[in-house]
């Protein structure tokens, strides 16, 4: 069933107004009629199960027919902080972690970011909330990831007492035969975890012992070379894998 | 370090000889010097320390500096088959895929594939064999992921019986909160997994009962659904982490 997000102001009563992108996409793009049947995701992650009451030109008007609690969410918050690279990288990135359930993507200026924050092309933040309410819409999630486009190292460094847990990608440790991930992940118990993954270049020496002194810890993403946009692809799959799948094994 | 695949025939005593488009990227590309250091992997995943010898105008030589073996491939065969689709979300699979280590891609037509084996736009079998050699290099492989292109949907199902282990990710599954995914990968002892993805409007229903009676197992990969691209990365990064992480946890 297509799938819409709402403002808690737009539910009123047992019936739901949609106008805007959504009504446009509903009759246009959709072409639904009256009594079609659709899922509509409030604020607060709320289901509801509707059906067309009425179309007209501004307007379409839902009945609410049942309302449910489903829960499509990672049970940690994880927040993937990405060294700052080409924009459509970074969009590939937003929609995928979006789609594996990432609560929140901060864009890392980083030493050897191919773009930088004083010069920064146009900011697309809006795009970006677009790509993010797409991506959730179609992977069923109730809650939408948050976007802080960028982020100097700096400002990323001190960010680590506000999360449980702060680790970054590195290659060196995955050559190594690092095996820590599986069990930093199994043995945790908290509620948010921060994980950085550096820009196509990598992480410089300097940025490795500035992230060591501020309680990040390094793991290795296992013995291959992963690219910057497909390293936050595994880093989720592990955790959704560790976390949604049972503790027992 | 720069890594190059070569055929066993390129290696000649203790050098390696490189022309065609290897000899351009060197040259040209990398604007490599005599003395300068890389890579060679050789067709049994050998793999070399060299310096360039010498170049001139058709062809690099290389002198072997050392030889060792490294192990950076999965301990298990995965054959993603995927149902057939438009060929860029095609390739942006093949290419990532290989990254993750996959031992070989098979495109399955299938009853949802907007793309038909009998009016397939041009085959790209060489552009897609170029996605692999490159994905594998720069992802430090020392195996080619194999390719297969395309093939019927009774054609897969009768390849049951090569694989020790077939899956098909099912959406399904995913919502119903189905955990058989980590149960089946850490209990699995075998040696090749073929694992069926979808195209992007799913697996029908006749091929759902079709699969299920040929000993393919149904999983889902979480409560949130995949687009059918992100779906073989989170496959391959749950292999990846179930079976090259340790198996005790």
């Amino acid at each position: 069933m297509q799938r819409y997000f709402i403002k808690n102001e737009q539910h009123k009563n047992d019936q739901i107004i949609i106008d805007g992108l959504d009504y446009h996409h509903i009759t246009h793009v959709m072409r639904m009629k009256v009594s079609d049947k659709m899922m509509v995701i409030d604020e607060d992650g709320n289901s509801y199960e509707t059906s067309i009451n009425s179309i007209d030109k501004h307007y379409v008007i839902l009945n609410v027919l049942k309302t449910f609690k489903t829960n499509p969410e990672l049970p940690i918050n994880v927040t993937m902080a990405f060294g700052l690279t080409k924009y459509p990288k970074m969009e590939e990135v937003i929609r995928r972690i979006t789609e594996l359930g990432a609560f929140e993507f901060v864009g890392v200026e980083m030493e050897r970011s191919n773009v930088r924050l004083d010069r920064l092309p146009l900011l697309k933040t809006e795009r970006w909330e677009l790509i993010v309410k797409e991506a959730s819409e179609q992977s069923g999630r109730t809650k939408l990831m948050k976007i802080t486009p960028f982020l100097s190292f700096s400002s990323l460094l001190q960010k680590f007492s506000s999360f449980d847990l702060c680790l970054f990608a590195d290659e060196e440790k995955g050559k190594q035969n690092d095996l820590s991930l599986k069990t930093i992940l199994n043995e945790f118990k908290g509620q948010s975890i921060l994980v950085l993954i550096g820009p196509e270049g990598g992480i410089s020496d300097k940025e490795r012992t500035q992230l060591g002194n501020n309680h990040f810890q390094a793991v290795g993403l296992g013995p291959r070379i992963l690219r910057c946009e497909t390293a936050p692809l595994y880093v989720m799959s592990a955790i959704s894998f560790s976390k949604e799948f049972g503790n027992e094994n």
